[in-house]
């Protein structure tokens, strides 16, 4: 369900709409059904056990009723609405690591709501990665658009701290977990990476910054060693036009910025975040709660719906490997 | 010209051969007219005085002859080379000081091969502002595409310095400069700035880094006195997308890639470098001496085509403003 004052069940419910037109796999919100009847008039039905989703599915969106948020309004978050938001996720979570669903698709929350009722992790990603076991540093965040897939090697810093984070052991670990993904959950055989460059012209041969030399070069070298089709550091600037995208499945960014720009520049409707290198499909629609537009019906749901298609590939290709 | 061995010579002629398809102004290549015959076969007429390139610019592409290249082979840049680009440089920026030429467009240079003859300057645009008596600081290099323009506060500095790099001052001077530059320039009565922050989610109200809470906004709060319409820090990668871009007339960018990478995804065969705060009109294509497929036939012309036109329309401005 995400945050119930912002777009999260309303793109769900738009999703379910266009279920058919789009080829989407079964699905149910988990999550307050009051939420999402506030803010959608089609049909809802809401369901004590997953179970039952199925027969649901073709004439109402199903509904695993968990959590009480509250009287909710659309833009204003809330405390009630916060911890109906973790209870979902919570639930979510025991539902695919039980093998009850194949895959679980995150709405989106306000940290800062999350924050206020004790929830100690950067975001929903290290949380996921903590129920299953996984180091959060091991949950890789990849953004997948139809014609860019990026990873950022860090994430959530300022950027002045990002040149001191960067590490041999932190790309090269990176770079294991995107190679890997892309086998497991986007069918890529042979995935070749593409690494960006922290400088200006990746440094023009070390006069404008080192790391491309000390750093970048290095662990790619080690990469490649391992078998992996690394290469780079290549200057940020030319390696996103359409005709640089065609020469590799995956660009490895330093930093936040080079990679979101990009991608939400090409695909800002149809981004999917998809947490690499956990035991369960984990996608997430690439943007925030959205409050000043949550319960106008304005919200887009391409990057929802482009999760949910993802999270079921990724779930069939798991299946038959 | 720019560099004889790289693809200037090339896009040149081939931005001539589309001259009325593409509504070009007269241009005259200034350079070695055998680096132009040496790949292309198209006709060229060498003039000794710029005055006679209106008469052959309707049957051939004029070549005002200034210096003697050499025996260049396209993609292996030499000494004579460098010093015949450099000398054509020198001599189109005076025939648009003096008036006989309106506007000045600068092919692609190898950098490393001038700095080998001693040229002791950044860049071409530094060498030009010189030239034309202003401090480098105040020549504004803009990148210009057919749906976004953006500025990059910093250039070409190693990343790690941007942060301590940035300054009110500096962020006052970028944004008059290029209000300025869009009126005169672009005809844009009343110029739409919109800043990018320099942090991940512009810093997120200063869990993420304080610098645009510390310079980027008392520098918009400044420019805003000033009666400039300056608004952010925005988060970069919601910054670049369709909408947004429909909501200002250029970006203001911390760093060079957060400026190039956008302005390169979208429109990397059509990106103009125009340089604001001169007493002379000059513009670039956007991009490199390509040494790699030079003498192929294979560059295209597509920026430098843009070049030619965006010049020839900020000429215009100028001469009726």
């Amino acid at each position: 369900m995400g945050d119930p004052a912002g777009i999260g069940p309303e793109i769900v419910a738009k999703s379910w709409a266009v279920r058919a037109l789009r080829s989407l796999p079964q699905f149910a919100l988990v999550g307050d059904p009051a939420a999402v009847r506030r803010v959608w008039s089609g049909p809802v039905e809401a369901i004590d056990d997953l179970d039952e989703a199925a027969a649901v599915f073709d004439r109402a969106l199903p509904v695993l009723a968990v959590g009480d948020a509250g009287p909710v309004t659309p833009g204003a978050p809330e405390v009630g609405g916060a911890k109906a938001a973790l209870q979902a996720l919570e639930r979510s979570i025991a539902l695919v690591r039980s093998g009850a669903a194949r895959a679980l698709v995150t709405g989106p929350v306000s940290k800062a709501q999350l924050y206020g009722i004790g929830f100690n992790h950067p975001g929903q990603t290290e949380f996921v990665a903590e129920r299953c076991g996984i180091a959060a540093e091991d949950a890789v965040m990849m953004l997948a658009g139809p014609s860019l897939r990026v990873v950022p090697i860090t994430v959530h810093v300022p950027l002045a701290q990002v040149p001191s984070l960067l590490s041999v052991e932190l790309i090269v670990a990176k770079g294991r977990a995107t190679a890997l993904g892309l086998t497991r959950d986007f069918g890529i055989a042979a995935p070749r990476l593409a690494f960006a460059g922290l400088n200006p012209h990746a440094g023009e041969g070390g006069a404008i910054g080192r790391e491309e030399i000390d750093i970048l070069a290095p662990a790619i070298a080690q990469l490649r060693d391992e078998g992996i089709d690394a290469t780079g550091p290549f200057p940020a600037d030319t390696l996103f036009h359409a005709r640089a995208r065609a020469g590799y499945d995956a660009v490895l960014c330093c930093y936040h910025d080079q990679a979101l720009v990009p991608i939400k520049t090409l695909h800002f409707d149809e981004g999917v975040n998809i947490t690499l290198g956990l035991p369960i499909v984990r996608t997430s629609p690439d943007h925030g709660t959205a409050f000043g537009i949550a319960g106008r019906d304005e919200a887009h749901p391409g990057a929802m719906i482009a999760a949910i298609a993802l999270a079921g590939q990724a779930a069939d290709r798991r299946a038959r490997a």
